[in-house]
């Protein structure tokens, strides 16, 4: 297995295009497209936000079928908090697309991303078909990964290819997401394309599993969104035997899934609003895996340890202050904490001030450990967060001016 | 029942300190001590962070007795993550008090905030001790307030006087915090004197429920510490017969120590790290006071509503992603939203341009309420916010240099 240039249409079989219909009003690019040149299934994984997008409701919906063809995703426009015309217009834009591809509207899936609460201007996107229905080919992969972003500063795409049951099979994927990134998939838009054939339960089973340890693994600023929506569509061009579950060639799919999907988090990690530094916050000793991930949330999204880390001050004092409320019983005595193996704290107490001076170093790196052993179990989990800066709070503050 | 002018002296018997001891680097006020001229009944309400500093271990060893005299706080240095040493520091701090007084060493209270997890400079506090027992005095209220602050801009301090059991009874206070405040008392500083006589079981009772109505209602960042208290020392020198639980006398006395409390919880909102605007979160229509604190609390912390508050972006899709998220099975077509009883959201939609432009000019304002109705049941609960700044990424990036 191994990355190669592309993203979205490396795969055999997928085009993409990404045009400007008029949302942002910026002539930046605001809707992509997504066509397999066959049907597959399609597996997805949502927000558990309850004030859902109509785009989720959607593909929610399409979703009891199990099968795509072709995915619309505007940016600019949450279509969030916007009632049964919401609904219509995502609807819509599902048709628009049906249409021309002259197929049944639940195999389109649609994405929206942007200021919630706005009506869709869904005339935009009308008029913009026929040129985006135009546009799509084969090399149409990075303007569409253009088109899903908002306050996004990189485009976010990667292909990998492996062998599976013998024949190369590719795997692509395009991201969007920068604020508001968070376990639970915070406004998060990622899109899979793969020219495996697999069945659409082992893909779903797939797709949960490696969500679960790559999305849901990062944290930016631990709000979730009514957004949130990482589809993987299959054609199964790649001509194999369809992969069943618990077989090894499963495993080897997986596996390939999974790395695509930590590839696309860990850009989106690193593209976070104002992010300078990425931190894995690394829990061991723990009672539960449970208890170690709430552990690591709480530190992850605790703002006096995230300005603590832009600011590159050594104050392990907030990261002991985070596990002592993160709710788990903790027993304070038995904790352990380093930073890049540098030892900090054994049994709950300060090692001095050289061990100080030696982690202040690591405080300036770009990208550290935070190691917390809790010292009572042995299980463990892991998140990936950012700092707090300055950049962060300009903007958001000003994110619709 | 009114506000006088004065502090933690207001009440008869009382004297008050602060002096620079050594603790912080710069010539400060860094040791506070408050001495009743007999001892009375104190209650007390501490931190739920497992990792409890050394101070808040005396204390809650010494409220098993529930006699108080003194109390002597220190700023600069937190006592947290100490080990033996830190809990045997806390305890000398008490010692030194008590031989001075001539009275147990379980009689005095000991308090600590600043930075965590460095050695105690116990040595600072003995050879400062002389001096600041010999400077005590009916006046010095301001000055131990002053010498309790860290990263606060203002001395907090207030007196209340009204009528109970037919004499005047004064309550004085002095409180510490301005990052880390969160609902369950995140670094928070708060001692409260009165000449009330109480029963210690009566005195806990009516300061508990205040602490919850008051306190643990106002939310910085989230983040809660290692060293919270609140004390009251009640030396019952104005006279009357004692208060007891469960009569008119007691829900008087109730009264004035929530509206003392509530006075020092919103100024330590208003002096928060970098605070711009406060601003209340009422949610109403839920099904459990529980589930309308929880969804408050989300909306409260989170960083997108905070950033947008001090952008002054009326960007209240960003509120209902928060009640979204915030674990209560709410129904995104029953929320209604309003802002400063500008109606924003009607059964979850948007009410339009209009509306947006006049939420605008609230977004303005310094202090505003924002109303959530969940439209379900008929329990309500409400929680101050501030907005995040600059300013609080500034302060708190650069705290130990």
């Amino acid at each position: 297995m191994k990355t190669i240039a592309g993203g979205i249409t490396s795969p055999k079989g997928f085009q993409a295009a990404g045009i400007h219909c008029g949302i942002k009003k910026k002539k930046l690019l605001d809707l992509a497209l997504v066509v397999s040149e066959r049907d597959g299934p399609i597996a997805g994984v949502f927000t558990n936000n309850r004030v859902a997008a109509a785009p989720v409701v959607i593909d929610r919906l399409h979703l009891q079928q199990g099968i795509g063809r072709a995915i619309i995703v505007n940016s600019g426009n949450a279509n969030a908090c916007t009632g049964a015309e919401g609904l219509a217009a995502a609807e819509e834009m599902a048709t628009l697309v049906a249409r021309r591809l002259d197929t049944d509207l639940r195999k389109v899936y649609v994405g929206s991303t942007g200021v919630i609460g706005q009506p869709l201007p869904i005339e935009c996107i009308r008029a913009g078909i026929p040129a985006l229905m135009q546009r799509i080919r084969r090399t149409g992969g990075t303007e569409a990964a253009r088109a899903i972003l908002t306050t996004d500063l990189r485009v976010k795409q990667i292909a990998m290819r492996g062998t599976v049951a013998g024949r190369s099979v590719t795997i692509g994927g395009m991201a969007k997401g920068s604020g508001m990134i968070h376990p639970n998939m915070a406004t998060m838009l990622a899109y899979l394309t793969t020219d495996a054939a697999i069945s659409q339960p082992a893909l779903q089973k797939a797709l949960s599993a490696a969500v679960d340890q790559s999305f849901n693994c990062i944290s930016v600023d631990g709000d979730t969104s009514t957004n949130d929506t990482v589809l993987c569509l299959a054609n199964g061009l790649a001509d194999h035997a369809p992969i069943q579950e618990g077989t090894e060639t499963f495993v080897t799919f997986h596996r390939m899934l999974l790395q695509t999907c930590l590839a696309l988090a860990l850009r989106i990690c690193r593209d976070g609003e104002g992010v300078t530094k990425i931190v894995k916050i690394h829990v061991t000793g723990a009672d539960t895996s449970a208890a170690a991930k709430q552990v690591a949330n709480t530190v992850a999204t605790s703002n006096l340890v995230k300005t603590a880390l832009f600011g590159e001050d050594a104050n392990w004092g907030r990261v002991m202050a985070a596990i002592g409320r993160s709710g788990v019983p903790v027993d304070p005595s038995r904790i352990d904490l380093s930073f890049d193996k540098v030892a900090m704290v054994k049994n709950g107490m300060g090692l001095g001030a050289q061990a100080e001076r030696r982690i202040a170093t690591v405080f300036r790196k770009k990208e550290f450990t935070i190691h917390i052993d809790l010292g009572q179990g042995s299980a463990q989990s892991h998140v990936w967060t950012t700092d707090l800066s300055y950049d962060y709070v300009k903007i958001n503050a000003s994110y619709r001016s």
